[in-house]
C-alpha cells in the first residue's frame, strides 16, 4: 500500500497537467496504518526498518511534492492514517470522521506518527492522543489544526473539489514554487526566513505567470497562465 | 507607505514616554498590501529587491521594537496587510473583518506574508489560505491564533484602549526586557530558553521598577514606576 | 516548595510500578507560582538564582521525567503556577479554574513562564497574556492549547483519573519512550526526526511488550505487559 501511494503520488508528479493531489479511501476507515502483520517478530528487524523507511519516504514526498495535497477524509483515521492526513498540506473531513494514534495499545508507541502530529496540533493535543489512544472528532481536529475544513458528509466531495479546483485554476509554478518555500522558511529563524522569502518574491515577479497576473491585475482582465 | 510607517515606528522608539503603538486604518480595509504598480515588470528587479526589503525590515522592526504594538484592525486585511497583522505582539479586530493571503491569484504567492502567517497559525489553516487566496473571518482567525481578540465593531477602539491602557501602565522597561526575551527564547531549545530567562529574572529583580514592585506588593501599596 | 515538589517527582521515578503522576492542590488556588519573599531586595541576588534555577530545574524535570506527568486543575494557576500547567504533559481543568502570567504587575515580566506558556499556546495569545497580566478563563486555554480538557468541578477527579488510569493499563516502557521520543522529534527538522523515530519504532517492535502486544492482537486477547 505504502510503495503503491508513493508510486501514485510520483505518477507525472513534473508534468505540467498535474495541479493538486487528493488523498481519499472507500469504505468507513480512511486509514488504520500499518498492516501489524508486517510488524510480527517473524517479519524480522531489517524488514522492519524497511516499512518505517518507505513510510517516512511517503511522508516527506508529500511534503516535497511540488503540488499541494489535499487528505479527503470520511471516517477513521488512526495511527500512520492519523499521519498522513497531519501530513498532507490540507485536510478536509466529514462530520463523522475520527482520529486516533492508539499504538500504545498494542505496545507499538506511534512515535512515527508523533512527528506529523505534533507539527499539526498543540502538544497537550498531541501528548493526550499519544498516552490514551483515545480518538478525537472531526470538530476537535480542526479547533487544534490538525483538519483545513469540517463538512456534513454529504457536502465532503463537494468541498474538497471546490478547494482543489480553486487550486487548479491557478499556476502551477507559483504554486509549487510557494509551497516549497512555506516549508523551507517556516523553521528558519526570522530573519533568515525574510532573506528568503523576499528573493523569492523577486523570482517570482521574473517568472511569467508572475508577469502576467500582474500585468492582467492592471488591465482589469484575466490572467493566462503558462 | 512603508517608509512612513517605519519612520512612524522609529519616531522616538527610545523615549521613555513611549509605551505602547496601536497600528490602525481608515476606511474599510485595513490594509490590502503592496501597491501592484510598484511590482511591475517596468520598475525591475532592483527596484522590486528595495520593496521586499523594506517591507521585511518594518516587520522584523516590530518584533524588536521595546514597546508592544498592538494591530486595530476593522475591516480587510489582505497579503502584506495580513502579513501586518500576523507581525504585531496583539492583534484586536471587529467581527466584521476578515484575512486573507490572496497572491496565488494574480501570479504572485504571498511567500513574505506566509513567514508571519505560519508563525501565527497552524500550517493547515496557513496553506489552504497561501493556495486558496480565500479570506478566513475573524472568528476563525482568532480561534487559529491570528488575532488575540475579536469584538463587535463599536467596541473596538474602546476594547483596544483597554488593553494599550494596561500596559501603559506598568514599567516600559520591564515590558521591553519581557518583550525581547520571549522572542528570543522562543526558538532556543528548552535548556537554553531556561538559562536565559532565569538570569532575566534575576536581572529584572535587579531593576529599579523590580524592586520597587515587589516592595510596593509587600507594603499593599501601589507602585512608583521609574 | 519547589524543592519538595522536585523530591516527589523523583520519588521512585525509576520503579516498574510507577505509570503516571498527578499534580494538585488544596484550596481554591492550584499555585500563584513563587513566594515573593523570596524575591526581595534583602535576599540577593545569588538567592534568586538559586530560586529560578530551581524552578527550571523542575519545569525540565516534568519533560524529562520517564512517566506521564498530569496537572489537574482546580483553580486559579498564575505565574510560575501556569508555567506548570503549561510545563505537564496533559492538563485537566474544571470550568471554573483561570489562567494568568501577571509578573508585570509588580514590575516582574513573566519571562520563565513565557518559556512553558509560549510553547503551549499561539504567540498572540501568550503576549497579551504576558503584557496585560490578565487571565484567561479555562475554556479559553483550552482552545488555544494550555489545556487537554475542561470539565464540571465535579467530574474534575473522575476524568483526570479515567486518563491516568487508561496510561497506567499500558506499558510503563513503551510509554516511557514514547514520551522521550516525543519531545526529542518534535523540535528537529523533518527529515532527522523521521530518522530518528524510525529506529525508535524498530526498537520498540523489538522490546518484550512490543512484541507481546503485536501478538496478543493478531491471537485476539488482551496483552501482559512485562
Amino acid at each position: 500500500m505504502l510503495k503503491s501511494l508513493q508510486n501514485d503520488l510520483l505518477l507525472e508528479a513534473e508534468s505540467k497537467d498535474l495541479k493538486v493531489i487528493i488523498i481519499s479511501a472507500e469504505g468507513p476507515v480512511f486509514s488504520s496504518g500499518h498492516d501489524l502483520k508486517e510488524l510480527t517478530e517473524e517479519q524480522g528487524r531489517d524488514y522492519h526498518s524497511e516499512v518505517f523507511q518507505t513510510c517516512s519516504e511517503v511522508m516527506m514526498l508529500i511534503r516535497n511534492h511540488p503540488v499541494p495535497i489535499i487528505a479527503m477524509v470520511n471516517g477513521l483515521a488512526t495511527a500512520a492514517g492519523c499521519q498522513l492526513v497531519a501530513s498532507c498540506d490540507i485536510a478536509v473531513a466529514s462530520d463523522k470522521s475520527s482520529f486516533a494514534t492508539p499504538g500504545v495499545n498494542i505496545g507499538l508507541f506511534c512515535s512515527t506518527p508523533g512527528v506529523a502530529l505534533g507539527r499539526a496540533v498543540p502538544r497537550k493535543v498531541a501528548l493526550e492522543m499519544l498516552f490514551t489512544g483515545e480518538p478525537i472528532s472531526a470538530q476537535e481536529a480542526m479547533l487544534h489544526g490538525l483538519l483545513s475544513k469540517v463538512v456534513p458528509e454529504e457536502q465532503l466531495e463537494e468541498e474538497t473539489m471546490k478547494i482543489a479546483k480553486k487550486i487548479a485554476s491557478v499556476s502551477r509554478p507559483v504554486v509549487s514554487l510557494g509551497k516549497a518555500t512555506f516549508y523551507k522558511q517556516l523553521y528558519q529563524d526570522l530573519g533568515t526566513a525574510y532573506s528568503l522569502t523576499s528573493k523569492v518574491m523577486v523570482d517570482n515577479l521574473a517568472m511569467q505567470d508572475g508577469q502576467e497576473g500582474i500585468k492582467a491585475f492592471m488591465q482589469k482582465r484575466k490572467p493566462t497562465w503558462s
